[in-house]
């Protein structure tokens, strides 16, 4: 299967969600079932139809402290609302809407983050969601540059630093497009200029499939490796443009663009991996790191949507 | 790096948890990140050093409910107690402890489950634990056999049906060795008869990346096979002894046999893949069927302290 013919146009007046999938118009219901959601049982359309952008990250306590904020920037705080989890009937993802934005939690790696998204995008399919941008936002590991500096992703690559993401499928390699929008990301970076509170820069994010040994850390359970080999390897990372390492861009790629997601990924460095591994900043620094992404997008989102209301 | 080179001596009278970091030595303190825990604010070995049994699942609902399970099992069970989670500190897993039994929650996907092992084979020997016996108990797809059917582990295979797992570090594939421990594995088989309370078999384990493309469902955002090709796809998987499919058991073995844990997994089929891809059976049928590698997975570590109990 090549890339190319997976993926359909795009930029079209109205962009629907799209699925590629035949078999799902033969589904009586469709089980959304690590969202505990389903056609069956829900009003897709009718829940989620005006959703037009959608934030993920890992942590659930995140995305809920991010709904709290994008409803008190956007105006439509509630002070008696409680945000309710709409998958509380499951412990695996949590899910929080105010107004057009929906956000999700996808705990960590690959794996995680692809159950998340596929059902995600059969729920926007559903809901008949038409323009929708999704935007990750999250934590990462910095390559030379200062903790706390936000990243906005040019282009995610792999652990040799290779545009491209693996997925198996009846046992075979098929190798997916993982091109993110880049007049999104450039979006991004002018707002965060506007917004003039942090660092962020643009560049390369390395995807791994482990934290420790799989992103060289000196630290895990389990090392067969120098601190020189560790500094080799994340200077040639540097010399392929990587800012950043984190565990889900890849694959987030790859299924956004298959479906016509316009995709972002804005994550903070929470350290600088060239002088250490250890996440042990206080609890207060790394709460304060981890609003920025919420920042950048939570402006992002705004301004988006005053100008839709200027020009309606 | 040969396998057989990073897999320690078992079967001492006392066999430690091993770490292979000659790094580790000259950490001051050791953050457990993702636990919220370390070496510099909590007494390991005064919290953990007791434990001999560690049950990971991948759901916290569920490992809750397996920690109230085993509590009442062995007579330890408190009214009065909240069983709070160790882990209060984070949202990344959940962890709870009662007596000599350790449960701790691993998220979906290998590289969730491989970072919490990491932290907690490091806990472990932070904790200077002996002889512990670990325990997967999750929920699965199967091939061919009863929904409901439980199956203890003799061989985790990867997508191609070969026992093997891939860890890149420092951009290079190392392929690690993924026994599990037989002589566990047949004794769970044999508690089962004994239990005589639900249906067990012993079989292999196919331990795919993704939920639908990656174990050839149907109902996935995105399709590209056909029913034959899927059910051609399952049908050689059975032919190569595959009896479920999961998403944490090749790494989970493999950083297992690295520490030197004694490990078995234990899971439940939700489905017969042969049959369907959605999980929509009911909410108390599933319920039912989770408990199932709890009730196994308990009536052995009953046993095995009520033997130890008898000898000493």
């Amino acid at each position: 299967m090549d890339s190319k013919d997976e993926t359909e146009g795009h930029g079209l007046d109205c962009s629907p969600v799209y699925v590629h999938n035949p078999h799902l118009d033969a589904l009586k219901d469709d089980v959304l079932y690590h969202f505990g959601l389903g056609t069956g049982t829900h009003d897709l359309p009718a829940m989620f139809g005006d959703v037009k952008f959608v934030c993920v990250g890992g942590s659930p306590w995140r995305m809920k402290a991010f709904t709290k904020y994008i409803a008190a920037e956007l105006g439509m705080e509630d002070p008696n609302a409680e945000y309710p989890n709409i998958c509380a009937g499951t412990d695996r993802y949590a899910m929080y809407i105010v107004g057009p934005v929906l956000s999700v939690s996808h705990g960590m790696g690959i794996p995680s983050i692809a159950i998340m998204l596929h059902e995600l995008i059969k729920l926007l399919h559903h809901a008949h969601c038409t323009d929708v941008t999704i935007m990750r936002i999250g934590t990462s590991g910095g390559i030379g540059i200062e903790p706390g500096t936000v990243v906005v992703t040019n282009q995610s690559v792999d652990g040799t630093f290779l545009p491209r993401f693996e997925q198996m499928i009846l046992g075979k390699i098929v190798v997916r497009n993982i091109d993110l929008d880049q007049s999104l990301a450039e979006e991004l970076l002018r707002c965060s200029k506007e917004l003039n509170q942090f660092e962020t820069v643009m560049g390369n994010t390395m995807c791994t499939m482990d934290f420790y040994e799989g992103q060289a850390r000196l630290d895990g359970a389990f090392c067969s490796y120098t601190e020189e080999d560790k500094q080799d390897y994340l200077m040639r990372a540097s010399q392929a443009g990587v800012c950043n390492i984190e565990m889900e861009s890849s694959v987030f790629a790859a299924m956004c663009k298959l479906s016509g997601l316009r995709a972002a990924v804005v994550c903070v460095t929470l350290l600088d991996r060239l002088k250490g591994d250890q996440v042990n900043c206080s609890h207060e620094v790394l709460d304060s790191y981890q609003q920025r992404p919420q920042k950048l997008v939570g402006y992002y989102i705004k301004q988006q949507l005053m100008a839709q209301a200027g020009s309606s």
